[in-house]
Formats: C-alpha cells, sequence, structure tokens
C-alpha cells in the first residue's frame, strides 16, 4: 500500500470531452464559464476545445471563441486537442493556448480507420508530419500516446505486446526527430479495461520502457474508471486524465452508462483520502461539476457531487 | 496480482434493497418478476424483503405477500432481513424463507442511536435475546456484521480498534451461544471508504480474527463502490453484497450519486473480466437490471446495463 504515489498530476478534459459530446447547442460564454470556474479549483492543466471538423463537431465550433474568451490564470496550462495538420494549424493560428504535442498511435486498426479514416501506416506518415509542424513551431512534444490500449469495440482484445509495439514506434518516430518524450499515456478509449488488465499493460509497458512515466486516460462506460484509476495508483502511476462531473461519453444518453472520462471530483476525492495529494480543492471543484451540470442541463454521472465530500461530515462530527 | 480469489460469492440484496427505499408504490406482483428473473441468472443468494415497520417503511409492508409468491428455484437461498425481534418473529412466521441469522453491531454509536434508537449495550442485549430466538426456531447462525465499519456521517472516522473491538464483542456473543461463526461482514453503510481504507481495515480485521472469512458490503454513494471492491478482492475477499442495477440508496434522488449498495452487475463484469467465477450469466442480469429499472420507473445507477458487457463485441470482433 505505501507504493501509492504522495501525488498525482490531473489533466482535466472535461470542458472538451463533454462540448464536443453534448446533442443541444451550447453557449459560447457558458463554455466559458465552466472553464473559468475550473480556474478556481487548483487544477493546473485544463484542456478547453478541440480543433476539429465543425461539420462532424457542431458543439466545438466555436473553438477559437472559447479559448479567446476564458480568463487565464498563472499556473494553469489551457491546452487544446487536435487530430490532424488542419487542427494543429488552426490551434497555433489560435495564439492563446498553451499547445502541447503528443505522438499518437492506436493500438487497433480497424478502431482507427473508422474513427479516423486512416491506416496505421498512414497515421504513422502524419506523426512524422506533425512533429514537423511542432517543431516549426516550437511546440513542446513530451508526450506518447496509445489508444485502445485495452481493447477494441471493432478488434476485440488486444494483446499487450500490440500496446508494447505502439510505444515502440511512438519512441522511434521521437527518436528520428531528436524529441526525448517524458510521458507514454495509455488509453482505454473504449472502456475495455478492468484493473487487472490495467496492472498487466502498465507493468509490461513500464518493464519494456522504463525511462516513461505512464499516464492513463480511462474511461467510465462500464462503471469501472474509478477502480481502473486504483489498479493505475498501485502501479505508481501518477498522472490521469479526467473530465469534472463525468462530462463526456456518448452523445446518445445522459447518466452514468454513457459515461466518457473518468470523473475528476471522484478521482480527487479517493485520491484525498488515501492520503494522495491532488493540489485541487474538492469542495470548488464540486461546485464546478455542477455548474457543469446546469449548463448542460441534464444530469451528469459524477458521484461526489451527489454524495458529498466527508469535510463537512468530518468537521460536524467534531 | 495473484492472489485474487478464484471465485467469489455475491449475495444480491436488490429486491431488499431498492423496493425498501423507493418513494412511489410498486406493485407486489413487481417485485416478484424481480426476485423471479434474478433466479434465472445464477445467482445462489437473494435477500428478497426486510421485515421492518410498515409505518416506517411502506414499501415494504407488503414483505409476506412478496415471500409467499416468488418462485422458488432449487440451489438459491432466499432469505429477509429484519432489525429486531418483531422482525425476525415476523421472517420466521412467513415460512417461506431461508433464514440466516446474523449478529449485527454497529461501529458508531450515534448512528446506532438515530437509526435504530438503541444504544450499544441495548443492543448486545438484543442480539443475545434474538441468539436465543434463532436456537430456538433452528436458525442458523454463521455471520456476523459490523456497520458503519470504514465511516459514519454522525461520528466521522472510526478508529480501526473500533472495528475490532465490535468484532471481538460478536465473537464474545457467538461463543456465549456456543455458536461457530464462518464469516465477519465489514459495512461501509455511509459509504466513507476508500481502497486504501478497505485495505487497511481488512487486513487488521484479517489479522485480529484469523479463522473467519471476511465479507464486504459496500455502498457507492461517492463512487467508490467497485474499486472497494477490488481492493477487498486484492486482499483475498470472496464474498460481497450487492444489489441489481444498484437499486437502494436514498429515497430522494434517483440517479448515481444516491446509489445504494454496488451494482450486481457491475461487480460481475470486473470479476469474470478478471477471470473470477462468479456463476452468474452476465446478459441475464443485465436484462434484470433493466427490468428493476422499467419497475421503478426512473434510471438506475449502474453502468454496465447500459455500456453492455463485452461478450457480444468479442464474438463480433472475431
Amino acid at each position: 500500500m505505501s507504493d501509492l504515489p504522495h501525488s498525482v498530476q490531473i489533466n482535466e478534459e472535461g470542458p472538451r470531452e463533454g462540448f464536443q459530446f453534448e446533442k443541444g447547442p451550447i453557449a459560447t460564454e457558458r463554455k466559458v464559464e465552466l472553464i473559468d470556474a475550473l480556474s478556481e479549483t487548483g487544477l493546473n492543466h485544463i484542456q478547453t476545445v478541440s480543433f476539429v471538423n465543425p461539420r462532424l463537431v457542431p458543439g466545438m465550433a466555436d473553438a477559437e471563441e472559447v479559448a479567446a474568451r476564458f480568463q487565464r490564470e498563472r499556473g494553469i496550462a489551457y491546452t487544446g486537442l487536435w487530430l490532424n495538420e488542419k487542427g494543429l494549424e488552426r490551434a497555433i493560428a489560435c495564439g492563446r493556448l498553451d499547445l502541447a504535442g503528443s505522438i499518437s498511435l492506436t493500438a487497433s486498426e480497424p478502431f482507427l480507420q473508422r474513427n479516423q479514416n486512416r491506416s496505421l501506416a498512414d497515421n504513422i506518415a502524419m506523426q512524422h508530419r506533425m512533429m514537423g509542424i511542432y517543431q516549426e513551431n516550437g511546440v513542446k512534444v513530451e508526450r506518447g500516446s496509445v489508444m485502445a490500449a485495452f481493447g477494441c469495440n471493432f478488434a476485440g482484445d488486444i494483446p499487450i505486446d500490440t500496446v508494447c509495439d505502439m510505444v515502440q514506434q511512438i519512441v522511434d518516430i521521437a527518436e528520428e526527430h531528436e524529441i526525448e518524450l517524458k510521458v507514454i499515456s495509455l488509453a482505454d478509449t473504449m472502456a475495455w479495461a478492468t484493473p487487472y488488465k490495467i496492472k498487466a499493460v502498465v507493468g509490461a509497458v513500464r518493464e519494456r520502457f522504463p525511462l516513461y512515466d505512464i499516464a492513463l486516460h480511462l474511461h467510465d462506460t462500464r462503471g469501472m474508471g474509478i477502480a481502473n484509476a486504483y489498479a493505475g495508483l498501485e502501479m505508481g502511476v501518477a498522472s490521469f486524465d479526467s473530465a469534472v462531473a463525468g462530462l463526456g461519453g456518448c452523445p446518445f444518453a445522459a447518466h452514468k452508462g454513457a459515461a466518457g472520462n473518468v470523473c475528476t471530483e471522484d478521482l480527487v476525492f479517493m485520491c484525498e483520502e488515501m492520503g494522495i495529494a491532488t493540489g485541487i480543492d474538492l469542495e470548488k471543484l464540486i461546485e464546478a461539476g455542477r455548474l457543469a451540470e446546469d449548463i448542460v442541463g441534464h444530469p451528469l454521472p459524477g458521484s461526489v457531487k451527489m454524495g458529498g465530500g466527508l469535510a463537512a461530515l468530518r468537521q460536524r462530527a467534531g
């Protein structure tokens, strides 16, 4: 139990994950309101928008406007997401985000084909081209990401060797461009992971690639998000992506079954209760979670915003 | 990782937990319908009703009628719950349940006072009287239970020594009546536990009372239910109470934040994915979870009934 990390890095992705998937239109000012509320919680990393095709993802058509209007606070990295060169160019042009590049491959070729209409070879070629753009524009690249690292709705179970091969390809791309990666992020894109698998995959990647920190991007579609995060913590993982109130996920249903990323306030609650510092004020984060629910206009899956933290109860019990 | 048990015992408490807390009236025949559906899933233990004061818990006023009408299937223990002698006498009189006695103490006296209007001393005295009734009626007593073992909304954190003292008092009561207990159940009645605390408390109880199996009764109010179950599994715990679809909990809200017991199908999904046999057919259980949702008429918190299992996806992926 003493192997748990002393502190964790939490990358908030709620604004990007959530507003991208919501069915109804959400006013730009309300998106900005949530980002500003998150800036008050102690989070030091907020992914604000994605630069994706506005015809395919109309909820993100106002990405530039959102990026222009939120209030920057010191010590917080406000990032964005892109999936191709065009998105990256928009992110650079917008000029108001803390751009962080990554080398991103997918452990399932059938998923890559459906999600991005590309082969693995195409994707590798694109990563090389994007490295060029990153370097021309002075964008730091410290992260490699493997999507669908724990299983895929189209390819089924993903062998651990396949995941390690993807990491190796990422490392090769980085080396070719003389970039030193720091973090390998493993994404449970389609929520296939259970804690045992988290330990097995993280263990194998760590054994083959001991120089990199490992980060986890977990989805909660099958209710395993927090348990998977705990399994990661037990393996020494100290960096997680998460979404306030459990924003995000499938646009066709509003409750927990359709959950996107693991819920930030539930993750913060677990960590802080176990003595793992997050730097985040849980009560303020719960308020932001309730604000997110108000903004989308339907219940969101996070639990702690309903059940409440323990601080007030402890105080009352005296 | 090899310390995980090979199989687990799951005690389904959905019908009792759920119908006891629902605000609206639910027809007796629909309660029976859920119990009958659960009987088809492979579950071998279903807690069907509670014998509690019908003025305080009107949703359970038809306990005798429910018990009279569900269809018994071979190999399944159909149990009931009672909190005092009067309830126990009703359970015995009903004559259709598989009665299992337990010695139940509460690690928080302020909670005991509010929940059952009794002091610890009163409660111990009552346990002795109930032991007499169990023995007169040939009711087996194999389980001791500690409620509020991980924290309490009224008493705050519960010292591990207090939990161990409660277990000792349970063991003393059993010895006085020459009963050999098999299982000590630790209940996170008010959802204060996180995985680290599960490990600490289970570890301490096991160390002081190595002769007993440990069972966990987990609530999901703060979204920790499945992670806490995983922590229990890692400590070798192989017996869990749970509720189909996450039935139960607070009557004032219908979604995950108000969750009662940890959700059975989410727990079964996690166990089976990790190679831990449950004896339960996940697809049939998911159907029962959806039926539960239909019966209560509002969304219930379980995730896997929304996200679906992986069997069909694996098959399709070939």
